[in-house]
């Protein structure tokens, strides 16, 4: 499965190409391809001497879109909406974001947009035959680049494509030790979205790093 | 410590002091005192056939208030504000606001005040001088009453007070194996508020029974 990562080369993007590149085909995307091209050099070479192979290829976001089955959007919520404008082919294609609506004043809080959450505003930009889901939402990128470490979370997914669902919870599934969770329709995503902006203030207020969540 | 309960006599109240009672003298509050002596005269009896020592008195809500130093908000979302509307004396007490504001459509989802969260509102309903914190929140009323099963559960605090904060966490970590996390202050309550809905659809989603959750 190809699975296309835009905006790849952020912090949270690298950290999943790393994690994602030895279980599935991972096709880099960025707003440059040379940069996309050099973090999968790198990339390669770190796993290569892990002795782990890994499939990464850099190219533009919109060649990301193009060449993949399943698409990341790894972009920071503020850079969403003008990012996917300058994009297009997603049609039929199963989109997952891991987008959250933050914002730091004293504390973090979740700021949605007028649609209610990061994942329904994409779902009224993109066309109607993207099949989007949450996903990953609350994963921090220091936790996705340290490649030793396991990630022992629950990770809620929201979507109202049911086949879709499936996909993404079965990707999910065979990172790490992440567990994925059916969390309802794409209407309920806020309640996902809400989740990081929490576990930043619980990681501030409590003098932990990178705190992460289970469900039992 | 004394403990007072406002709707004690609740599916969630009476769990909580059941649990509550062996560590605190707990004072359970109902709109008919009579309720409450009943209530309290079965808790006893059950903890008696247990083996275990505890401290209930059944009272009215004004009583509990006035003879508790601690006051727990046992009352649905949608009787918070007539409730509170014909209660008085809680200057200068910790009140403790388990409150969820959410609602069931085809999913469960959180639908907050205008204040931004029910312990928001708390707030503004209350004296200046009432020390608000939320605590467990997440906690379902049949997790409470099983007392034969641990509480293996993070409960996140949120509070402005930070004397009553600790005095809430302290609280928390006595009951059961439950773990109090530092929210930060009231106003990002509503993070915490949204985690029940969230895990009521995890629960009907995944056919899984009375989800709880862990920070770690």
């Amino acid at each position: 499965m190809k699975i296309g990562i835009v905006g790849g080369t952020g912090d949270i993007g690298e950290g999943m190409a790393m994690r994602l590149s030895p279980i599935f085909d991972v096709i880099v995307g960025s707003r440059e391809s040379e940069k996309a091209e050099q973090t999968c050099r790198m990339g390669l070479e770190l796993q290569k001497k892990r002795g782990i192979d890994c499939s990464l290829t850099g190219v533009t976001n919109q060649i990301a879109i193009d060449d993949a089955d399943v698409i990341i959007l790894a972009i920071p919520f503020k850079h969403l909406s003008g990012t996917l404008g300058t994009l297009h082919g997603f049609e039929g294609k199963t989109v997952i974001s891991p987008v959250n609506p933050m914002e730091k004043r004293d504390f973090f809080t979740c700021v949605p947009p007028e649609e209610g959450s990061a994942a329904l505003m994409i779902q009224r930009i993109l066309p109607p035959s993207a099949r989007i889901c949450t996903a990953f939402n609350m994963i921090a990128a220091n936790k996705w680049k340290a490649l030793e470490e396991e990630l022992a979370y629950s990770v809620p997914v929201c979507g109202d494509d049911d086949a879709a669902k499936r996909e993404v919870m079965a990707i999910v599934n065979k990172v790490s030790k992440l567990q994925s969770f059916d969390a309802g329709p794409l209407a309920a995503s806020c309640l996902v979205e809400s989740l990081t902006p929490l576990l930043l203030n619980i990681a501030r207020y409590n003098k932990m790093r990178d705190v992460g969540i289970q469900f039992h």
